[in-house]
């Protein structure tokens, strides 16, 4: 529609500029250090959807960082969309990767480079500033709720409670969140599917203190020998996962729908060399598309114990611990995941240290009916500007609330993504394109106009 | 002797409260942010030298922290004693263990509480405070030379390269060194051998930046996890190094050197509950003071990757560390097990990760034959003062040092350690009991008496 184009081309360096200010609050949600900035950060959200035209703005409190709520109701017979997105971020660390702050947003090579320019300020802004588009031209064509929270990094626990409390508040048919990746500009895709998270944590404990290495070395369970050899041994030598039970609701997709999954395009020369490395890893019998999107997996995200500083200390550490994340899949249940790791991994612990595991927080994963009418509305948004439809696509990451959307709300959730996974997401030098960041703003009003038309 | 005992007890107050000032100088060698107290320390053990009597008394530089070198020369026919010791200590984390500073020395149930109180500053003072005794008296009974250095907790690289190029000044017939500790006052023990050391630091790179666990989890090796599984193969079910060629040349000692080492007083029970562990863990067939005596090792002393902060991140990370150490035992040379080291950590990477390793330091086992005449001395100075002669005993500890000793000065070294393996070395609350200290104190001259008489 021209007068969305006219309108975005005239207002287009302030919609940036809006986003590089909002990209400068450090509202890291896992650090209890930064909540000052996430309150602010959460402020800076409600002025801005204020200004785009948004009723009933609200700071919402919650037992945690508070969510954002604000609609725009403009005949209650039209549908109502509601859109998801968060403006918490993942911490920066480790900060001396970084070529320029995380929180100083610098422009390079037509991309924004700070933390959270992706995942997902820069991305839930593109429904700010489409939603604006819409109704500063007086174009809206169906009603518009936002939640826009500040706990997604750190697991969605008081987002959950909040929907539960305002089911009313939040009734509409169909969500809408833009915080996955597509292919490329040029080979569109939409995600059909997330997947899950249980994240873990695990202490191992050997002698009561740190000991001399010589004195008491071979005699004593060294705590971090033996974290190395239980978290080994959860992969087996074709990288199966070896808790009992861990596959037994796997979804096993059928030959033909493998098969569509694989005709995505995919370099693996290119992906091989983006990432610096020489060989992939993964579970025996699948491709890497499959092991990405259609698998579940366990990963190590952080190990820790003993002495990590300069130079060398010959301790016998006495405890090590690790951060383990599993992603899930249909049907593997988030709560049930996380006993069974925790009844193994007690389990394999040797008499000669104490474990003690907890639960960080969880997902589970979600799949979209391609027939569903927001998902046909959403690839007519994408033929509209990019000039082809997407590819469906099988998402690797996990947004944990999307099921919860489902469960309560009774809603589906349309995963329209414009970032890329080389976005460096968690990542030092967090990046999102700017052609990606005006594209996203120019096809949502789209998705709003199809889906009220396809609705009716 | 009289004298001595009347000297010793006047001064008592004194020889503590400067001990006391030298703990509260924290040199840490392995953290160059300590550089200054480092040097400070060294100014501080010149003064005392000096103080003690000890002639022509410098602080020698070397490319890293200085040596304090001193000297009393009576007699250039009697014998001369080598004495060895260093100022510099372990890096004092984890700090929030301790339950006062750690260069805030307390006096608590009869014990010095602060780093280095046993290893090494309240052992090498007792040299001084001897030396002072006998010095002050006019008893010295042979000449005695003073070697302190500030590297031996990081392997002492440069006082190898001080000995080399000062063999004149060092000539001496024996080197005594108080670094190592009895089984206690009520069983003093004196040791006839210490381990040699191996310290390597290892880095696994798997992607060239921190992944987003979601997105690549599952495709890309996870550097952490691939480290878990190299180190996890180090041991084997018997907890055997497994790496080729290892135990090629540790000397094996016959079934009744096995059952003498295995006579000295050891309590299964009470060793686990000082620990507090419920099994112990080690090499299969050897019994705990075997495994911390005679047979090398294999010890993570730390491991490091990934997001070790507060609450969750879902990174697949870059890089993993760890630092680890052997400790060998005779006939194993340390640079050659650190290239065995490295060339079997680098044949078992697997080809999706890079992997570097490094050396940090190390040192050979050492041996002390009993039928030498300073060990013989040693054993009646013990029991002249302990009232029975000490139990020989394999120490588990390294003082990398000593065998260069007898390589480039042709020296033998006597271990007469006061400390006990309970002081919490390289640990938090590291501790020096007064009642060792004086013992000590009292103790030494009675070595160069005896040294000086049986030598003639």
């Amino acid at each position: 529609m021209q007068v969305w184009k006219d309108y975005q081309v005239t207002h287009k360096d302030r919609f940036l500029e809006e986003l590089l200010e909002l990209l400068r609050i450090p509202s890291v949600s896992a650090d209890s250090s930064f909540s000052k900035d996430v309150k602010a950060c959460a402020e800076a959200v409600k002025l801005r959807l204020e200004e785009a035209g948004a009723d009933k703005v609200e700071i919402c409190p919650t037992a945690g960082h508070p969510i954002v709520y604000g609609e725009k109701i403009i005949d209650p017979a039209l549908p109502t969309v509601l859109v998801y997105g968060h403006y918490d971020v993942q911490p920066a660390d480790p900060l001396e990767l970084w070529h320029s702050g995380p929180f100083e947003p610098v422009i390079k090579d037509e991309k924004i480079y700070a933390r959270g320019s992706a995942d997902d300020k820069g991305q839930f802004y593109m429904h700010v500033k489409a939603f604006e588009t819409m109704s500063k031209t007086n174009t809206l064509p169906c009603n518009i709720k936002f939640m826009i929270e500040g706990e997604e990094e750190v697991g969605s626990a008081n987002l959950g409670i909040f929907i539960k409390d305002n089911k009313e508040r939040l009734k509409a048919d169909v969500v809408l969140i833009s915080d996955t990746a597509m292919l490329s500009l040029e080979n569109p895709s939409l995600d059909t599917g997330l997947r899950g998270l249980s994240y873990m944590e695990v202490e191992v404990t050997g002698p009561n203190r740190d000991l001399h290495s010589g004195v008491y070395g071979g005699a004593v369970a060294n705590p971090a020998t033996i974290l190395c050899k239980m978290i080994a041994s959860m992969h087996d030598e074709n990288n199966h996962i070896t808790i009992p039970g861990f596959y037994d609701k796997v979804q096993e997709l059928s030959q033909e729908e493998r098969a569509a999954l694989n005709a995505a395009p995919f370099d693996e020369a290119e992906y091989k060399a983006d990432l610096g490395v020489d060989d992939l890893w993964g579970e025996k019998g699948y491709t890497t598309i499959e092991r990405t999107g259609i698998r579940p997996t366990l990963e190590v995200n952080g190990i820790w114990g003993g002495y990590t500083g300069e130079g060398s200390k010959t301790v016998l550490p006495s405890k090590a611990s690790a951060k383990i994340s599993m992603r899930l899949v249909p049907n593997q249940d988030w709560k049930e995941i996380s006993a069974l790791f925790q009844a193994h991994f007690e389990k394999i612990a040797p008499k000669s240290v104490k474990v003690k595991v907890t639960t960080h927080h969880g997902g589970s994963p979600y799949v979209t009916p391609t027939d569903h009418v927001a998902f046909k509305a959403a690839s007519e948004a994408i033929r509209a500007t990019f000039g082809k439809g997407p590819i469906p696509m099988r998402g690797g990451g996990s947004i944990p609330i999307v099921a919860l959307f489902e469960k309560e709300l009774g809603l589906k959730t349309i995963l329209m993504g414009f970032g890329l996974d080389s976005d460096n997401l968690h990542s030092p030098n967090e990046k999102y394109g700017l052609a990606n960041f005006y594209k996203g703003i120019e096809t949502i009003p789209y998705f709003h106009k199809y889906f009220a038309e396809m609705s009716k």
